[in-house]
């Protein structure tokens, strides 16, 4: 059982939804259907591409998702709503059809990631869910894809629990930075549900509560004689690897092993320098060294190419808020609707700044011969394209049709998406924009569109 | 009940806390004592204040706190604990004490906002969980307030959920963001949980829905005849209030009332000028006009500088994200330990950029004779100084003491300790720093000991 939700989610939703509902169910529109896509308007700043992540909790969402008692009370009381509609609320259960990416996939702007298509209420009750899982498992997947990316060979662990915005986002961070490519967490709980690999050392209390360092070192290498990594800079760090010396010595004559020395504080890439060479000198030449301390891709790139010797990194804070990109612009708009004869009808919003694409949507991704990735088209779904189409139907009238894979298998098909992806849209910094095409018929359809709306609000 | 709370949350911790708890285990260190204080570092950027959220989830883990027969379990596999360890876990309960600033205090840089003092693996053992709570919503709490001062007396709503960083997030965004002054939130769940009101008015996609804008509005107004606020801005913004007006008028006619207009896009000072004229115009002075996207303090005070006409203000993203500072510094720092005989012994860390304040401390606020604050005093625990002590005894040898106040009441305690602040220090930008004071002992204290330590570094 490798999932983490409450089940009671149905309440988990801006207000407007519900009231929303409810006009279309007095305006008796609640058979009509709709097709919403949840997308992202624009990447943030130095983002070349989405890493897509979350499907798994919006399936277990849509199979959980009841009005039950105490939450059609609570909804009474508020005195907005009709007892009729209440009774609809009630009996709800969502019905329609999802089509989404897989996670591990690569997305950029304007690429529907979730395509939902059910009668108008369903649609919209579904909204505060999937942006709010979508954006934060996704925006954490891809930054920590740009930490794996930064850090090259060498391995990248997850440290931030204390920092992240609250347990349910420790946890998925946890996951997405797997996803994304780190080799595990700090986080036991997410270990426990996730199955992902738990890693720890030790903090600076802990050497606080012994009279000497020394002391504190061979008590921890007692405890865990071959599971030891010794946090060096409480004091000293020059000291504290000396002091590591003599530890790992003692290990290995009693047939255990230091694993490594961390350092969290002061000049890293002199520090990381000094280690290896004191460690190799003493003949502890296996012994790694592991830094961790206010590190992202950017600090991990530096210290890379300022020739720092480091074998494992641990990444916290910058990394589980996303600090450089809190959030990302992930949006759920209408693109066609059912008219009173049931015919779909494609609609767009447009306004000044936000105009939005109208139809039922696919996305084909274009490779050349060895599975690089070449470019996107957006397209009409009726279109039947060349290339891999992304969105994938995991939800039919209501039952989940999609066989969830195993974390591990997700990871995989992370790893080789974004090293399918060319470097130059992997760039740190002033990535380039990935190529999106808009099909010919999805161009007209717009164009089209627009004019039509244009001369409806004049002709009103 | 007003809860929201796994109770699963023994292991939501840094696997270092269990190793360095089988570290002191087995070094018999399990009966020593020692204080941690948790705090902040420094003040982000732009912050002249912090205020205190999340003491209310601190105490409901510290309730719930348990290893149950799987989280045992899960540990036995890892094959990292021993026997001996894992049935003291089994057995474990916090049996210490706990003193803390009430939710609504407002804090500085350095000053302990809980501190804990009991048995080293006890205290090490909540560390995670107390960090990861206290960094979300004082942040929240703090952010939030913001948004409040620069709103002046018009009404601020949470809309943040969509983009908050999972459930937990959502959910205690709005709590904190209604600690520090919010009118409401959009967060359903929230709003049940919580008690707090809810407010939500229609997305985009309602009245695309519809052939003509007016008859989106006209459906809307019917399911809510005194409730309903319009958004006016998905074609065109003067046509949508054009709109508007005509739903008003009708709705007063059948003894209904419109209460507002929403604008989420275009020239906010315009628009929000040109509505209120508008609605004059026609007689409907009491619809008010609400205005959302993009918004945060900085927005705000801009917006009003150049004399927009909004009442009503929904905020989102950048508040629920915090965006410009999405962490605060919060650590957990050891300041006593109580050594073989039973003393308790002052402890710090002195490495080279990070010193941490020794022995068990507490914060007295200096007021003037109006309740205004004029400094704060930063004393060892002992001492006895004018001033009002701002730790509370909250938790005393395992068990709560502490009468936890009503959400409003933490709100109304809020509002009078933010007004008691002078506005130099409550600044949007380079806000003045406020004199936090180390008391004379306290310093001695520091200097005593640090002179102690750089003493048995250089002997060893």
């Amino acid at each position: 059982m490798n999932r983490y939700m409450r089940k009671d989610m149905s309440l988990f939703l801006d207000l407007y939804e519900l009231t929303m509902a409810q006009g279309y169910w007095e305006a008796k529109r609640s058979n009509h259907l709709a097709t919403f896509d949840l997308f992202v308007r624009g990447l943030p700043e130095n983002r070349g591409y989405l890493l897509n992540a979350g499907l798994e909790d919006v399936l277990d969402y849509i199979d959980n998702l009841e009005f039950k008692p105490q939450e059609i009370n609570y909804l009474r009381k508020q005195n907005l709503f009709s007892t009729d509609f209440l009774d609809y609320l009630a009996q709800f259960k969502f019905s329609g059809d999802i089509w989404a990416m897989p996670e591990g996939e690569i997305f950029f702007a304007n690429e529907p990631v979730i395509r939902v298509t059910a009668n108008i209420i369903e649609a919209q009750i579904l909204e505060s869910f999937l942006l709010n899982t979508i954006n934060l498992q996704t925006m954490i997947a891809t930054k920590a894809s740009r930490v794996v990316l930064s850090a090259g060979d060498r391995k990248v662990f997850d440290f931030s629990l204390r920092r992240t915005h609250g347990q349910d986002a420790a946890l998925k961070v946890a996951r997405s930075a797997f996803i994304a490519g780190f080799a595990g967490t700090s986080n036991v709980l997410a270990g426990k549900i996730y199955g992902i690999p738990i890693a720890g050392t030790m903090a600076h209390s802990y050497v606080m509560c012994f009279k000497r360092e020394l002391d504190s070192f061979f008590s921890y290498a007692k405890a865990f004689p071959d599971k030891t990594t010794l946090l060096v800079d409480t004091y000293n760090t020059k000291r504290g690897i000396e002091a590591a010396i003599k530890v790992g010595l003692r290990l290995r004559r009693q047939g255990g092993n230091l694993l490594g020395v961390r350092i969290d504080s002061g000049d890293m890439v002199v520090l990381s320098k000094m280690a290896p060479e004191m460690l190799d000198k003493a003949g502890l030449m296996e012994v790694k060294v592991f830094a961790s301390g206010n590190l992202d891709e950017y600090k991990l790139r530096e210290l890379i190419r300022r020739g720092a010797k480091i074998d494992n990194f641990g990444v916290g804070t910058k990394m589980g808020v996303s600090q450089d990109a809190p959030f990302i612009d992930v949006i759920y708009k209408i693109s066609e609707v059912m008219d009173h004869r049931g015919n779909f009808l494609p609609t767009m919003k447009l306004s000044q700044s936000k105009t939005t694409l109208p139809g039922r949507k696919q996305v084909y991704r274009i490779e050349d011969s060895h599975g690089r990735f070449i470019r996107d088209i957006l397209a009409l779904d009726r279109e039947d394209l060349d290339g891999r189409p992304l969105l994938k139907e995991v939800v039919r009238s209501g039952k989940i049709i999609y066989d969830r894979p195993a974390l591990g298998k997700i990871r995989e098909y992370a790893r080789s998406n974004i090293s399918a992806l060319p470097d130059k849209y992997k760039k740190l910094t002033q990535p380039e924009a990935f190529p999106v095409v808009i099909s010919k018929q999805l161009k007209e359809l717009t164009r089209d569109l627009s004019l039509q709306i244009r001369k409806r609000q004049k002709t009103k």
